[in-house]
């Protein structure tokens, strides 16, 4: 039996899901409660919370908490916690919930009840304290001053602009979560929980494993990333975001099929783990590379690989800011209140015709007309206009799958979520 | 200023060169002594003590010491220590020696004094004796059988013959070096001291330092090994041995210059450092792969690659003994007295068409077809009767330098040793 990572926080994995008779009762009661319309991100959130993802949170954050993460990175109990998780109320819900109340958490889009929490504290956010949150959230090394960030992030950062749009009240307290929405069916084989995760680790013996945040198809940057993870790991983790990203972005089930086809083409099996986790994208960089560690090792992993520009948009960040931000965070000394997924830094990567190979900055010393370098700006482009790609650049069955995509075809998708590589 | 892992043994690093005056003295008293030969082995291994490369050691192995090597992998006192550090000596040497006195050690091939050294013990090494040694140091899971194995040893193990053929006396005690021979003359630039390694890792602020353990000309397999470390560590130390190889193997001075001209066009000046160390091969396999880790503890280095067959001959050893072993040897809980430097473990590796690129059987899922592989045997036919190597093998700036060497033109051979990454 292998040893994995304890979760983080010291109180073992949360567990905030009702099943069987028990859960039938709560959505009888959830019914007759008052209800709050929760956000894409607060959804996410909610499931990440309940499944344990983000222990040991149980619920969303007091203010006392909101404020000390935003400042301190801890929680108020001096647990580290690198950003705010918390649940938003309009002035009419708010008015209506009184501190004691038992209220349903729903999603407008389908009218599901996705919990319920149990209200704490009911604190204003105001026009300030919103400024506040984005300012020591989402303002990175690209920024030099207040001003030029927020000059920049109201149009241009959409973690900022969602703090911005938010309810102007918080409401916390713990929550227990009823359903985990359509990704237990939409990504079936890949949407896992932390146990679910941990249990395969365990099966397969094991300790040290790395995962991989992905929020984009998978490239061969990405997969050189990954397999220098395997090189050195008992295994990786290939973790994909298949909440919300910004608009423009490639669907997460578009995503999720480039993902599965290179796993299947390109990896030993039985040195990957393929999975989904609900979120939604932040974009806040540094901050959500430190929330990636944490989560992470909530599913048993020990390393998370950091690569360039972590979670970044725009040019909020450092394009390492997110690799030395590990550096600058508390490790609180009480057990269980540090962080113990450490970062598995890697730097710019890509191919070298004359490395032969892949390679970064730190092992290619050759120039840059060697080297195999495409925006995404490009890649669209050429994807969608059918030109010819660089030698090298990407697996031909992923580029297949985004041509289609890009030539609005995405119905001609035929790779099956057969989960090869999933330990199923 | 970096934090470097502390020398082996809890000492810190055994200096006992002498210089200057101190030198003069020894040297002139030494002319007067009662004279020992040295193999080319205890040669090497006399300077490695000296240098601090062998450090806790700072003489030849007591027979207490010599056996609880064998046994069990610790020093009398409990450090731990893999192989025994022997001097040996005829029965006419040892006759005239009684313990108690002062010695000079000498190399026959040209009568140079290398080192003194107090004696403090003399034990006979018995045939039985030599036959407990090899069978402890040298017996592995390629032979199944103490019989199988003398079956194979006496004729294909060169450790195995070495031992066999030492002297019948050892000799123990602390010693003096006085010279380390041609060495720092012969491999400027590459040849170094544990001290030197130390300064250029301090002064360039690495603290986790992978070594790349090489006897052989450096091939893209090497190459790889190395940049994976380069990746996750913050450098690599590409570490010859440039003491002798088995009859037959190509010499120190024409691997390292294949080395020097790899380094030089196909990494990144700051992330490595070429360096060189005295040592002949004892071809111990695993027990010589906890060496490397050992004394590369006290050049400064955190992570000692292992690699296939890691300092194995023949079929003696197991593919992945070498990595195996270091979660089979003590770690003794007292201070200083466990080896620190870890060891990184990397499968088996080649180039593979599919993959577009190197990689080993934990990241390659493809077949045997797809890969380039090439035994030395038919790399050194290739070489010598001028035939095509296959695309991806080598880098053909080292394969141009092996075919000069294998067509008897080593004169012809003219990289310099300018040593560009060495930090020089």
């Amino acid at each position: 039996m292998s040893k994995l990572i304890p979760p983080h926080g010291g109180k073992g994995l949360i567990n905030r899901m009702l099943e069987g008779a028990e859960l039938e009762a709560e959505q009888k009661k959830a019914e007759g409660l008052k209800k709050v319309a929760m956000s894409p991100r607060e959804q996410g959130d909610l499931i990440m919370i309940g499944t344990g993802g983000f222990s040991p949170l149980e619920g969303f954050m007091t203010k006392a908490d909101w404020e000390k993460v935003c400042n301190d990175f801890l929680l108020s109990d001096g647990t580290f916690w690198p950003v705010p998780v918390t649940l938003s109320a309009s002035k009419d819900e708010a008015d209506a919930i009184k501190e004691g109340d038992e209220i349903a958490l729903y999603a407008p889009e389908n009218n599901l009840i996705m919990g319920t929490m149990k209200v704490t504290e009911k604190f204003e956010m105001t026009e300030e304290n919103k400024r506040f949150e984005c300012e020591k959230v989402f303002m990175g090394e690209g920024t030099s001053t207040t001003e030029e960030f927020w000059k920049l992030a109201e149009d241009e950062h959409p973690g900022v602009q969602m703090v911005m749009q938010q309810k102007p009240f918080n409401l916390a307290g713990p929550i227990k979560l009823l359903s985990e929405g359509e990704f237990p069916t939409k990504y079936k084989g890949i949407y896992m929980r932390p146990s679910e995760a941990r249990k395969i680790f365990e099966e397969r013996g094991w300790q040290k494993i790395a995962a991989l945040q992905l929020r984009n198809p998978m490239h061969r940057s990405h997969e050189y990333l990954a397999k220098i993870a395997v090189e050195i790991c008992d295994g990786c983790f290939i973790h994909s975001l298949v909440g919300n990203l910004k608009p423009g972005d490639i669907p997460a089930e578009v995503r999720v099929k480039c993902i599965d086809v290179l796993v299947q083409n390109y990896f030993v099996p039985d040195k990957v783990v393929q999975g989904g986790y609900p979120l939604d994208m932040r974009y806040a960089g540094p901050r959500e590379g430190l929330l990636h560690a944490t989560f992470r090792q909530n599913y048993g992993v020990t390393h998370m690989i950091i690569g360039r520009d972590h979670a970044g948009v725009g040019d909020f960040y450092g394009m390492f800011e997110a690799q030395t931000i590990f550096h600058k965070i508390p490790y609180p000394e009480e057990e269980g209140k540090a962080l113990l997924c450490k970062p598995l830094n890697i730097d710019w990567t890509f191919y070298c015709k004359k490395c032969d190979g892949m390679a970064s900055l730190r092992t290619c010393p050759h120039s840059k007309e060697d080297r195999v370098l495409l925006s995404g700006t490009m890649l669209r482009k050429m994807l969608s206009e059918g030109g010819q790609l660089p030698d090298h650049f990407g697996r031909e069955e992923v580029l297949d799958i985004l041509r289609l995509y890009y030539q609005g075809l995405t119905d001609k998708i035929e790779v099956k979520l057969h989960g090869a590589a999933t330990g199923e």
